[in-house]
């Protein structure tokens, strides 16, 4: 069984109030929700301004769908890192008789697990992390690098739970910077400060961590430790439901991805890779949960700000 | 192994003129690419258009993950005629030791796939299949019925091929309408002759045709035949790279889905169901065909009535 993680009494009697208003749906399985029109309006908004925040740097977008090939995870490392929160996709390759055989367990809730076959995808850990490969093949990077956008990508974690802030899936806004190192270094250090101002701007309370991922198991520790001593990851903290959350945050990757992938700077160098990632989910609950559930009583600013 | 669908020669040539254009990149999967910045323009700017087109009925908007409780899978029917198209996900519930044998095995390109195991969520079939469960959830419908908006949902179809046109992760857009038997039948005529104008608008040729779904096997070509005599599926076609293509359809379910979801009208009768469905990637891969692949050279009328 997947680490279930259930949320405090806060958090679940939150996520039932954004289903009672109609910003949630249930679906029946935990994480994975539908979102209401109001919801995804006040995130499409944030994602417009992340847009024009991004503008004066003219980020190339790329927009990736949330299938990953399987080669490509294999070769990251992810799964070394990460396999708790990995998924992949099966499908069916049998004959009529295996199709009869597996519908008849399927209808009676039964496993039919042996008749799908790992195929070559699977879900999307992260946004940027198809941006390498392709980038990788067109050569070389040009002089200072490129800098892309994600666009509002969904993104899978396996971590099931009742906290409305911890989705399955989700949308991750990435702009990333691929260039040599003092290059990606700066460029970072402009983020984080542009993004807590952003977020500022929206009336949120953002504090500003250094953090580390969820790696997997006892050696994960001392990955995180190590991630945590090099100031590799920063997180954006709101609180939603009165639980300090990341909204937003900034990895460097160094050269891990300039080697896997085989990704050159113009210099012939590994390139560097660092990214600022926004959860759009979670910004849009940290503004509900800090306006209310009625985008009509928001302040004037932030309404204006956000072109609600 | 799954079917792969071959292109003709001229869908191989224009996969790769979109791709020397920048529209489309490919990711090393067959049917799974990343979309450039003018082809994202063109798709969002048609699915506004979906909107406004919609506007005058205020569908609900309802905007679902590409996740499907596998439990709804197995209980709407669509493993007994698309088993070849879907999709299941399965995960890692393993300890430490399982992990490093699953990343030693991922590392070197061999199968891992003993170590995952099928999880409770499968990918979404189609936009408007987590719709009937949902709403059936809320009780009896109101009088006169709902209509439903999807968004632009992505599903999934497992048909690798090298036809741009055939894509294995695509956003479908759904309006989606349950009431009684008249209420579906009446809105969907009056959809099809909407969902025409509003294409021929933009410049495209289009055919309507009576249609059926690949449905599986030699039972399936029963089904497709029965849904063709009751003219229970309409596609609306144009031309991509020479080859007449679906690029929106529209399907009529009777009161399969009242059944199936226990979906009630306000008389307390099973719902019928219809939808109108436009596949947004070939919707805009139908204008680039027919425009060209520079926006600034599509004629005026098309950019003006796209806001484009």
């Amino acid at each position: 069984m997947p680490e279930f993680r259930a949320g405090g009494p806060a958090q679940v009697e939150y996520l039932q109030e954004l289903v009672d208003a109609g910003l949630l749906v249930r679906t029946g399985v935990h994480g994975v929700y539908a979102r209401g029109g109001s919801f995804e309006r006040v995130r499409l908004h944030f994602d417009a301004l992340v847009t024009r925040t991004a503008a004066p740097e003219s980020p190339e977008p790329l927009l990736f769908p949330p299938l990953l090939p399987r080669e490509q995870l294999e070769r990251s490392g992810y799964l070394g890192s990460f396999p708790h929160l990995a998924g992949t996709v099966f499908a069916f390759e049998g004959d009529e008789q295996a199709a009869a055989e597996q519908l008849e367990l399927a209808s009676q809730h039964e496993d039919w697990s042996g008749f799908q076959t790992m195929s070559d995808v699977v879900l999307m850990p992260a946004a940027c992390y198809p941006l390498y490969p392709a980038i990788a093949a067109r050569g070389p990077l040009p002089e200072g690098g490129v800098t892309l956008d994600t666009g509002d990508s969904y993104v899978f974690r396996r971590e099931p739970s009742d906290d409305p802030a911890r989705l399955q899936i989700f949308h991750m806004r990435e702009i990333v910077r691929i260039g040599d190192r003092d290059t990606v270094v700066e460029w970072r250090e402009e983020w984080r400060e542009r993004a807590v101002t952003l977020l500022e701007s929206l009336g949120l309370t953002i504090d500003l961590d250094i953090a580390s991922d969820p790696f997997f198991g006892r050696a994960g520790r001392l990955l995180a430790s190590a991630q945590r001593g090099q100031e590799l990851k920063w997180e954006l903290v709101s609180p939603i439901a009165e639980n300090p959350t990341a909204i937003a945050s900034s990895n460097y990757h160094q050269d891990h991805f300039g080697h896997t992938f085989t990704l050159r700077t113009s210099e012939d160098e590994p390139a560097h890779t660092g990214c600022m990632a926004f959860g759009e989910e979670r910004v849009t609950l940290a503004l509900f949960n800090t306006h209310g559930l009625d985008i009509q009583g928001w302040p004037a600013a932030v309404r204006r700000q956000m072109e609600l």
